[in-house]
């Protein structure tokens, strides 16, 4: 740890007392910025993250222009999916886009196992840079099951899940196949990228929020709870986020992990009402940072004394990724306001 | 009203006693028809609407298949728009796509209003000729001004609707006025509708639920209460639904209205626990309609006991619109089930 490392995040995930409120923003890495978007115009996002240099760069770009407290790995919830066979290609304006789709048991059988070292050695080089440049701490993250297998059962995104939900309800026993096996591969994935550096894991589960409570505790829950008391033997801050989906937030809750991650449709003060207790992360509505300051430093700071009063710890993000439209210096400002607002 | 008149939806919209829980199903007229799949390759929705005859066989066929408790005129939310000047096309594929995006206050100033027997005769007319057909209700519907606008501003189909919210931030007055000007539209073409015989509306603010509780207070309630206040005048029974907004079930309970529409995110009995106490509709995940049907028929049964059980009354109902893929035979099947099982 150098001399000069802001560890507020990780005491926030840990509800220990911090100097200023963290800040870091879903997708603080992307099109928003000119700079990645030059970047961009030569390489793919796949061809980005297999440049360790290249992608520490992008990774940490962000982190220097707004002076955020944490790092976010820059790759995407698809990258560990070729190791395990899933042939997946992101496709520019579309999204993931999945030649063989999982539809039978046999498509889930065939479904192999990663291994890190070989399959991405990349990811695990990029940390290890990163380590040796961050003054901030590394997050890393991992797509979460249901998410992953939204996509390998659609074929790509989709906007009502049906097929992937049929499958759920139709064939239990390859779904649950389905879902230990990416589950399996999430640890492995997640353990490796923690031994190689990172300082906390993010696991995003984008999409889940399309399912009620009931089918959750179901079809989902216990994937979530093996996937995170394994990971909680690695001593790294857990955290979980999902759009859409404040109805499953106590369920999150009671899962072994450290943070809950709210998008803007819950506040923080009604999760405080409803028995969240653990550190929360969020949740400015992103489409507010396409508004005038004085929008943004009200929202800002009503969000800000809801997470100061919150009973656990509180890390200032927005509920969803930063969307191409909006300006870096919007995110600059932001952060300034952040950490001025709530420094001790 | 004729001797054999099925009155079993209107009584439980007022919370009355029924002979069987009486249901109907969001889009139980589409794709997931043949003899609808085979006019749709000689017309397209906008030719459908225009031609009362078609437009009224439309709209009753799925009832005289599935002896569904209520029919639901056959057209579009875009319907009325065409009428106060916005250039609208559903483009197969994509759905609304509008030429001409409202950006500014000059372009909400532009808008006009509507004269519903100039500009939507042939609705009326269809209207007319199935209250002369139909031994249920006829329920229509209209848009509510979020989820017309967010196509307005956004020029089609939007995922995240960014534009809309920068714009309500942004341009508060003009966001008001825009919302002033499509309520007045849809209270005008609703009463008009309803003068010409529909017995019951349904206003879809399908996309409201990517607003949190604080905004929808702000930007959108007021309007709301407005148009419910002027339709209550008729007294025929209002319906409200959108998908993903669980999260604002009370705020729609404030207004006066009568029956609170819930997708399946939130439980009929989470409803009750939360003083919804008004008539609920809903709520089963139309992608269960792709399950054997002993899962349907499980997943049934739970939402008709907490229905039968709730404290006001009860229709059912799907979570949200049949898609293509669902057998006709399903739904048939399904509403015998319903029948069957709620006979008092």
């Amino acid at each position: 740890m150098t001399i000069n490392f802001n560890g507020n995040f990780l005491k926030a995930c840990k509800g220990e007392s911090v100097s200023h409120v963290p800040v870091w923003y879903m997708r603080q890495a992307g099109r928003s910025q000119p700079e990645y978007r030059a970047i961009k115009e030569k390489y793919s996002l796949f061809e980005i993250t297999h440049q360790p240099e290249l992608c520490a760069y992008v990774t940490k770009l962000p982190v220097d222009q707004y002076n955020n407290d944490a790092a976010i790995l820059y790759k995407d919830i698809m990258t560990p999916l070729p190791a395990i066979g899933v042939d997946v290609e992101i496709k520019p304006g579309i999204g993931p886009v999945i030649a063989n789709p999982v539809r039978t048991m046999a498509d889930v059988e065939k479904l192999g196992t990663i291994n890190p070292q070989a399959d991405v050695a990349y990811v695990l080089d990029t940390i290890k840079l990163l380590r040796e440049q961050l003054t901030v701490p590394l997050i890393s993250f991992g797509g979460a099951p249901f998410t992953l297998a939204s996509y390998m059962i659609e074929g790509g995104p989709s906007k009502n899940y049906n097929n992937t939900k049929a499958f759920m309800y139709s064939q239990p026993e390859s779904w649950f196949l389905l879902m230990d096996k990416l589950a399996d591969m999430t640890i492995t994935y997640c353990k490796a990228q923690i031994h190689a550096g990172s300082q906390a894991i993010q696991i995003f589960d984008s999409w889940v929020g399309a399912l009620n409570v009931q089918d959750y505790r179901t079809f989902i829950k216990p994937t979530m709870q093996k996937i995170f008391t394994a990971l909680k033997e690695e001593n790294v801050p857990l955290i979980m986020f999902g759009v859409g989906a404040s109805h499953l937030a106590n369920e999150w809750h009671d899962l072994p992990l450290d943070v809950v991650g709210l998008d803007w449709r819950l506040s923080i003060k009604e999760a405080g009402e409803r028995g969240i207790k653990k550190t929360v992360q969020g949740n400015l509505d992103p489409a507010i940072l396409l508004a005038p300051w004085d929008v943004i430093e009200t929202k800002a700071k009503e969000i800000l004394d809801q997470g100061m009063a919150h009973e656990g710890g509180f890390i200032f993000n927005l509920g969803h990724g930063v969307f191409p439209q909006v300006n870096p210096d919007t995110l600059r400002k932001l952060t300034a306001f952040v950490h001025e607002y709530t420094t001790k």
